[in-house]
């Protein structure tokens, strides 16, 4: 991106301004919801004249699931990026879950876009957005199965954390890490960081241990 | 109920008739979802006319509104009722993850009316599965806040239990039995007693004493 600064806007490159008007567009769906967003707006915001914005995508419909797929992409990258499979398991997760928070509460109207939306407004956003979730789903899963490797667990009587209650502890995972997430945007309240330990200690301590009063803390 | 047994369908009185239209309208839109389902398919399931589902509500989204209310207040109910207030914190919590989790398997078109329909077909339909959740959370919030007195928790260092940390946590809770419920009504091969552990073990052992190879049961 460093390259093209200085260049006016009129000899902007492509994938540039491509990205500006995705960037609008997100920001506009996000905000204004999907249905009261208009082309207008987004075009303006962009900076760019409405015909341009169809000339790249051939309507709001495609424009909107163009800006999921970017969205869920990041989300996706971010969260992978950060769990190092050297490290334990309970700082795998720690990483993974700081990397989900931060990235929701940076990019707000992106998260809007997935989490709020997306879900609302019928097919075929709610697909596009069910694929990134099954997604997500998988690379938790995976990660608790490789977890419990080498642990009580697996080697527990009849080896009871078996594939099934690993994709539902994951499916209880990521189900936690949306609602936090949308929690914590809405009432503003709530760091990332502070939402990630929240839900490690949730997810990792669990309440009986917080009852008890013990904590998750990062060292 | 008992009493109508045996009364012919005509003489039907008014609030039965009304029960079995909700009922078709409930499957209907549970199965069908939202757009595809007609009230031509509603009248037929419920034995009634179309001009009558017309009289007891005026449209589609209005008889959408009110599964919506009904399938809400029941789902909460059968929570709040399960969760005794004189039983130990794991044990409340437990009995309403059970309570939960049976609701949702015994009535997979309620809770896909709830879960999907409401929330992917725009407002005013989303707004009213928000005000349930708002509902649930809340009661989840005291629920977690009564636990943890007289508990470690309660007088650890500086109080660290505090009024966010619990309702963040009631969050995650929430989201996480929404999430395990959906993927136990789809795929059906979770009994609702096996998703109530599920998310008993992650919620109140943590994935740190899972992986310890600790339990939480019942007895």
């Amino acid at each position: 991106m460093g390259a093209v600064k200085g260049v006016r806007a009129k000899r902007m490159p492509r994938e540039v301004r491509e990205q500006q008007m995705m960037d609008a567009a997100v920001q506009t769906f996000g905000r204004r919801g999907y249905r009261a967003a208009s082309m207008d707006e987004i075009a303006e915001l962009a900076g760019v004249s409405k015909p341009l914005v169809y000339l790249y995508l051939n309507s709001k419909e495609e424009l909107f699931v163009a800006c999921i797929r970017r969205e869920a992409a990041r989300l996706t990258e971010a969260v992978q990026a950060a769990a190092e499979p050297g490290l334990a398991p309970d700082r795998q997760l720690w990483a993974g879950l700081e990397a989900f928070f931060r990235h929701t509460a940076e990019n707000p109207d992106g998260w809007s876009v997935l989490h709020r939306q997306a879900r609302t407004h019928g097919e075929p956003f709610a697909a596009e957005v069910a694929a990134m979730r099954e997604e997500i789903v998988a690379f938790v899963t995976a990660l608790i199965a490789a977890a419990r490797e080498g642990t009580p667990a697996a080697a527990g009587r009849g080896g009871e954390l078996a594939g099934r209650d690993v994709e539902g502890l994951a499916q209880s995972l990521v189900g936690a890490a949306e609602s936090l997430a949308g929690w914590a945007n809405d009432s503003g309240g709530l760091t990332a960081k502070e939402a990630a330990a929240t839900l490690m200690n949730f997810a990792w301590t669990g309440l009986g241990g917080l009852m008890r009063g013990e904590r998750w803390t990062p060292r």
